[in-house]
């Protein structure tokens, strides 16, 4: 499984951090940027760009991790593409649920909030976990596509 | 400002709970569900509701609060609708930053994480707070609107 990796300037110091720790895992990762420290980098355009990407490959083989100082603005953007279930989480529980229950393909993090190693922490027990294909999860997975769609 | 009122199963009892204490603090509130506590009572046609209704209203004039178990069900769904900037908050700080920083619109509580007496603090805090007209902060929005619209 690929990793797309985004952040804006807040996320942008835990984004390296997270990246060289997946990357030690053993994890594929693609950093979409940004690339460098810059106040203007706002997080539409990462939200959009690994949003993209995921939905590029086939379903299931790639997720994305996304960054940025309160997690709202990356949750908000990636979740309006379509095909994007991303998830803000505060802590492991959190993250691994919304893999469990939801199939999170995208998870979001809040760098204001988390820590570096918890947020590594994170985002390597939600790699690890697995959606649980509980028919009552794939109802409301259905029902979000036939509404929205 | 009115307030539409959505939650699923797992959201229902804090759903009643909010309800009347928003209303007691003086709020114009509208449940629209769910009205039973029923297993099958999906977050996504809750979320389509909140969301269609905060739309349906002049800009500004009304918000919305979702309620699901992790909040991450809501927040996928009620985000995937142009116009909606849906925050799942899992504090009062979170919750504030949202209004401030984002113009969430739509606040999103996870009952199986916080309290009922917490998630009315968080709802109240992020009714009270006001969106920074920041020239940074709505640079972003537009952008979101922009690369998603």
């Amino acid at each position: 499984m690929k990793i797309f990796l985004g952040a804006d300037h807040a996320g942008y110091e835990l984004k390296n951090v997270l990246r060289e720790r997946l990357h030690h895992a053993g994890y594929e990762i693609e950093d979409l940027g940004a690339k460098t420290l810059d106040e203007v980098d706002d997080y539409p355009r990462y939200a959009y760009s690994v949003a993209s990407r995921v939905l590029g490959e086939e379903d299931g083989a790639a997720v994305g991790v996304l960054i940025c100082g309160s997690g709202q603005g990356m949750s908000m953007a990636a979740n309006r593409v379509n095909g994007i279930r991303a998830a803000l989480a505060w802590d492991k529980i959190s993250a691994v649920a919304a893999r469990e229950d939801d199939d999170a393909n995208v998870l979001v993090l809040p760098a204001r909030f988390v820590a570096p190693e918890a947020a590594g922490d994170m985002a390597e027990a939600w790699l690890q976990a697995e959606f649980k294909a509980d028919p009552k999860y794939r109802r409301r997975l259905d029902e979000l596509e036939q509404l929205y769609g």
